[in-house]
């Protein structure tokens, strides 16, 4: 009766993998996974090849992928977020077709409406029991929410579980339940603890990422949103989390009962929890061991799968129900749209994830960034790559003021009368280029090495091969 | 936003529920629901007719669909499980069609492959929030596992959720998502609480019962199965809960930890779990109200869909890792068929709820019963109705002996050796016929009222009208 499999090899075998098939991974193992490389080189080995990767996300730790991609075992890859290291490549042409990015809510309704396929899903499991029940909070590798992996469960053909934590069954405590699951496979690891979790997230120290939460804070506190029953995401970023403690200040200050916070989770997430700012954290996924722990052990921080964080064609998610989100940009155009998958060369570095499905959502999407990075600006005329687009951003805030999105007349005038700085964002690509001169754009080629596909399945944008 | 329907009227118009259409109830308020006869009220009133109902189990609180089968708002039932009172009606052959007799495993296979769909799924949340997340753990009308609506919420075309406890969105700690909920209705009381779970369940005193208890006890002893590691189920009534104190005064003795206990669960149960002789129960349904505390206070005594209790077509599920389950009959034959769906007179009286599936599933399936009832033989030639096949059943325990069934040899030799008082089933049957006569048969119509799907999909016996 056990689903237990020697070797991955076997599974693989087991499975029914074949050329040209679609194969799944989730990303909350992040760069310290294992799990993606071990299954591609046992792939490589068998000698099955013109493979599609479907992955929630590609971290540096997945480079070995490039000679899975060279060696034709890899033709095909799709995923909500890709690392600068398999990206340059990429950019650089090393795939026969254009890598498909979506976004962490496309990926999950496009799984569960068949549009996206998958033949055989193979989910890293912190611990796992062997009929496959399984869960990220405990173990050595523990890892916290799966929440990316729960549609790759449901749906795939075949799910191969791959675990280093075997318990004995049931795991009561299960995340991902063993009706989903074909086989188990016990690995001696299934990631580097070091590159899953950092220990903490760390504050930023520096001076203007401090301007910068500074005026986000007040933006939200004056946006009006900011009262009993307030729901916020930040990222896991210097400046995002020096805003979260801002408003946490505020939160405590003047007594406000929040709702609660959406995570991408960090202990400083977790700090405003047990501070008594929300009521929960919906975790879709755990940046850091203290939100870990606080998974496990908090009743209030609850695990939520991908469809529930953001899929638009869920009967609804909670990135629909937030009021405000504080997001990053590499660049952003002077009409709002925002750049997270390429940098200012065209190298392909990052993606989407939720970015453009909780700007959508929210009530109030907050772009931050420095004006310039490596005397770079981060406000151009028009963005490289278009990742989010504008008419689902509300304001950016820089350390020279706050650019409010023209759409935005309602926020413009309760900002303005809060005597925020506010300036034109035009204003503002011209304070940029005049510090470090008109940004020269990349000379790209013809190729489509990328597309973007939004949230709703529309291909907005193509990235060209450097 | 929020998906708060008005009335239970404006929900079922909102719906899209028309003529023919098939709708779906769960019943883990059991004798205390109030929300099926509601919202049959509610369609009658709209003039919405020949619908089929698909409950995962009908009681006697429920005999107002009667009327609403005379009128010919429903001309189709299918359930797991029907109470005397609209049973005997249904025998009386007032519905149209028969009635299809699901398992408590076969249900949410079908509705998953699609066999059995749903168009409106009801579903009654003893708390939700106005996105429709929802739990039954909390509220005036808690009722601990919503299990058997997993399936209608998942797969239905569309979800209403009907709660008498709205709670602050998000209800953090959920157990359906709003990922699947149309709308949400707010109504005055779901339910009874008195008839929704009894306050406890009660231990018997009657002899023969504990009798029966007593060798059954011997039995699991006997069988080798009650060692570390072993996991049981056991019923509500008042011989089975019995055999589970006999059981937990052995494992205590023993010093015998086990692995967990499959429920519907009742106090007993929690009770062993709190003593040790469990590391977890893993639950589809409440009987008391010691069972729902224990599910919301307890994280080893966790939830679980129908699905994952006994789907066959789940690529794994608890019920097919049960070591040891005790189940009751209203018949039993010398082929150790037994029927829980009819009484000696023909009538419908229950159903096989999970019978036929934990049979199926357990490493050994007890049936436990006194040789008569009422005057009535318990063990006859042929039962009237076949539930669960005899092939799927290992031994019957009365208080005149155990019978093992030939296909267990094995079992037959080992008990034998442990000196229980064994005895043929046909001996049995014969003493039952020496006590009581040679039961009447009742003479049914030719016509066909019910049909007893077994948990593969095949129709293993029909029910004739009386």
């Amino acid at each position: 009766m056990s689903k237990l499999t020697a070797s991955l090899e076997e599974a693989i075998i087991a499975s029914g993998l074949k050329d040209g098939m679609c194969i799944s991974f989730h990303h909350h193992l992040r760069n310290g996974d294992y799990v993606l490389n071990k299954v591609m080189d046992a792939i490589a080995k068998l000698g099955i090849g013109t493979l599609t990767i479907n992955a929630s996300s590609i971290f540096d730790s997945h480079a070995p992928l490039l000679t899975h991609i060279k060696n034709g075992v890899v033709t095909g890859l799709e995923t909500n977020y890709m690392g600068p290291l398999v990206g340059k490549a990429v950019s650089e042409g090393i795939l026969q077709q254009p890598v498909l990015f979506r976004t962490h809510g496309g990926r999950p309704s496009d799984i569960e409406t068949g549009k996206s396929p998958i033949d055989v899903a193979f989910i890293a499991a912190p611990t796992a029991d062997n009929q496959g029940n399984c869960t990220g909070q405990f173990g050595k590798s523990a890892c916290g929410s799966l929440g990316y992996a729960f549609p790759d469960a449901m749906y795939a053909k075949q799910v191969v579980v791959i675990t280093d934590n075997l318990v004995e069954y049931p795991l009561a405590d299960y995340s991902i339940s063993e009706v989903y699951v074909d086989q188990v496979v016990v690995v001696d690891a299934i990631g580097d603890p070091q590159g899953i979790v950092s220990g903490t997230t760390r504050m930023t120290r520096d001076p203007i990422a401090l301007r910068i939460a500074d005026l986000t804070a007040t933006v939200i506190s004056a946006s009006g949103l900011l009262k009993a029953g307030f729901s916020f995401q930040t990222g896991a970023g210097g400046a995002p989390l020096a805003v979260g403690q801002r408003v946490q200040e505020l939160m405590l200050q003047k007594g406000i009962k929040g709702s609660f916070a959406l995570g991408g989770t960090t202990g400083y997430l977790v700090n405003m929890l047990d501070a008594g700012c929300f009521e929960s954290i919906l975790d879709v996924q755990c940046f850091d061991l203290k939100a870990v722990e606080s998974l496990r052990r908090n009743p209030r921080h609850v695990e939520i799968s991908a469809s529930h964080y953001a899929s638009p064609l869920a009967k609804s998610c909670v990135a629909d129900n937030l009021d405000v989100v504080v997001l990053g940009a590499t660049q952003i155009d002077v009409n709002f749209n925002v750049n997270v998958h390429t940098d200012s060369n065209g190298h392909i570095i990052g993606g989407s994830g939720g970015h453009s499905d909780v700007a959508a959502g929210a009530k109030l999407a907050l772009v931050i960034a420095p004006l310039n990075r490596a005397r770079l600006s981060i406000v151009v005329d028009q963005v490289l790559t278009t990742s989010t687009p504008g008419s689902t951003v509300d304001a950016l805030v820089t350390q020279y003021g706050v650019a409010v999105n023209p759409r935005r007349e309602d926020l413009q005038r309760t900002l303005g009368a809060s005597g925020l700085p506010l300036v034109a964002i035009e204003k503002l690509r011209a304070m940029a280029e005049e510090i470090n001169g008109v940004p020269q754009k990349p000379t790209p080629k013809d190729r489509v090495v990328g597309n973007v596909m939004y949230r709703d399945g529309t291909i907005i944008d193509e990235i060209l091969q450097i």
